[in-house]
């Protein structure tokens, strides 16, 4: 077919940077940090074939189309969830999609006009790149450092933008980001917040890792800071998902909003793909309200915190002197910069060569990577694959010197 | 939010009308010819169930995310579907999408810009028209008659079309339409396949009826006259779903399209909702490989005929004078005018005051309806049912005249 054929911004698409790393997986013994996944192997598949026998056994519930908004009764059971995490909701704030990605592409759609600015967060989940790449919005990146957005850096990029210039909203994963590891204090929260509020744009808050935290401490989202702060509307938009923690074969996801966001966002929804599937909604009502949600929860933390530690300690001793890192508090991933002035491409290729994975930070830039960068998942290998991919990684370090 | 916040398209968008009859559904009693649901007594839920319970027997096939081009052994029962439809295709030709519904959403994002023109058989279904119109495009209608798609009215407008007028595609259902129930006929759509060469559009098939048929009559899919007409590139992309045959629940649709259709599909499938539930997949794959599915079938297509046959001899009888319309050769619609002079939306008051609904057909133009019709559905309810029903538009017809 003829390129001009194509919207303009589907004439030459490039495809997901970190799919590319895909044909690599499956070299004999690859040991990888590439991945996005959680850990099949902490799926609580007892737990979620009990829900799916449930589920089927009353199958007029789930076999026929469901109301675009979700089915109420896995509504009620996400406003409990959302309870648990501080924030204060009806089933009628909430909408269902499928996965948080679509509760993404819903708000793109419902907001941007083709060249539209929006700020992200940067380094960012490539996937929001790409879905705001696609429906041709211009992107400024807001610097993440280690306690999170830089928000002192965006005042002053609000308050020299011109009008044209100022965001329909802001992208961010504040808690334990993907792929920066990092989480937005709770100062920089009410900054965020605050900012919002005086300039007028939305905050799209992506929670998918906030249950996921390796310690006591517990920030409030920032939907229920906004809630409470604002006089009027809140400028929060929430989004999150059960794919970190329950499976991400149910593809089930969900938006809280204010009620003319979601009243249109569900329109959106209605052409986009008329309703989630009611049986993965029906399988995640079973699971929530079977009461092992939690425990699985919290076998997930366990286990990512000691592969987090195993990883921290390992890349301390064999890399400290290459490498720049901070221990996440939660979440699947920890970010990296090289620190002998190597680019991470061509420590990519010596990892290859010495069978170990991770992603090359360019994938997370709209644009000017920093090439010294590198996300690591510790999620999927176990502690003992994580030890000898830190092996792995040496080896290839010191090939970037001969 | 200020209105303005939103994108163009989404300031004041309108609903679906169909769901905006919903309420009345809840009405005791009430006999529905509105839905387009299919009938949920013909799920086979125990075909089903065993299919839900393989799947998740395996859970590791199902609960980590999927390939966004569909699970492979999806994919390979879907090409001998589409083979015994007549459609020759590898698993490199389909790509797995949630409902046939995002078919069309992808299809829309990968090919419209703002102010494309698209054609738009008419009656056409709602949901189509309403991706377009939120998508930006211009659309022109092309009517429908008893043999489908009028090809020489869109012969004639193609001839007059000066080139910003001509369509990046036309969306037709050619095989028992919804909503009027008509069946593109074999000469026709060789006619539609040449024009689509000639003029350099595309055709989009969209076709989740077709194994629906009341005859033994089988006409060839548009896609496969496209492979065997053209010498380069099938004009034809081919949508369908299990949503008719098997359950809507599971939301497994898919489209068959080039190469370069289909990369740049599951590009825009990336950022929509990353994949399909590969549960919903599994069981898919499941209940294809059971032996159930064309028994199903069968026993649907002796339903929905023998209701469609008791909705026109009712219709015949008590309305004849009335109401003129043709009986569909499969599918689960009826279109209809009314031949008094009536609009449809005065006849839908009464009617629901009958306790009876259908949907005036308003709701499937673009611009322009013809107010004296309506569609039918004999899908849902049962023959007794059926018959009370057209008893109560009976009452409904005679209550216009006083």
């Amino acid at each position: 077919m003829p390129l001009t054929s194509f919207s303009a911004a589907f004439q030459n698409p490039a495809g997901s940077p970190i799919r590319e790393l895909f044909p690599y997986l499956s070299q004999p013994g690859i040991i990888s940090f590439a991945g996005g996944y959680p850990s099949s192997s902490l799926f609580d598949s007892l737990g979620l074939r009990h829900a799916c026998e449930s589920a089927i056994a009353t199958p007029f519930n789930c076999l026929q189309y469901g109301a675009t908004e979700g089915l109420p009764v896995l509504r009620e059971a996400l406003v409990e969830l959302m309870a648990a995490r501080g924030i204060a909701t009806g089933i009628n704030d909430i909408l269902v999609t499928t996965g948080s990605q679509q509760a993404f592409d819903l708000i793109v759609k419902v907001f941007l006009n083709q060249g539209d600015m929006v700020y992200v967060e940067t380094p960012a989940y490539p996937a929001a790149i790409q879905g705001l790449r696609l429906a041709g919005a211009r992107m400024t990146q807001i610097p993440v450092d280690c306690d999170g957005v830089d928000v002192v850096r965006l005042a002053e990029i609000l308050s020299q933008a011109n009008e044209t210039d100022l965001p329909k909203f802001i992208y961010t994963v504040p808690t334990f980001s993907n792929p920066s590891g990092t989480t937005l204090s709770s100062q920089r929260r009410s900054t965020l917040v605050g900012l919002a509020l005086q300039y007028g744009f939305m905050i799209v808050e992506d929670d998918p890792y906030g249950e996921l935290s390796f310690t006591e401490e517990r920030l409030l989202p920032l939907f229920s800071i906004g809630a409470s702060t604002s006089k009027s509307e809140n400028p929060v938009v929430y989004l999150s998902s059960l794919s970190k923690t329950v499976a991400p074969g149910l593809r089930v996801g969900w938006m809280v909003a204010p009620p003319d966001v979601l009243r249109r966002c569900t329109i959106a929804k209605q052409t986009s793909d008329l309703c989630t599937s009611p049986i993965s909604q029906q399988i995640a009502v079973e699971y929530l309200l079977s009461g092992r949600y939690f425990p699985c929860i919290l076998r997930a933390k366990i286990e990512y915190k000691l592969r987090m530690s195993t990883m921290a300690s390992a890349l301390h001793k064999q890399l400290g002197d290459d490498l720049k890192f901070s221990e996440p508090k939660g979440g699947m991933f920890m970010w990296a910069s090289i620190t002998n002035g190597c680019d991470a491409k061509a420590l990519f290729k010596h990892a290859v060569t010495a069978n170990v994975l991770f992603v090359p930070g360019a994938a997370f830039y709209p644009e000017n990577p920093d090439e010294m960068t590198l996300r690591f998942s510790f999620a999927a290998p176990d502690s003992e694959q994580i030890k000898e991919g830190v092996n792995r990684l040496s080896t290839a370090f010191k090939k970037l010197f001969i």
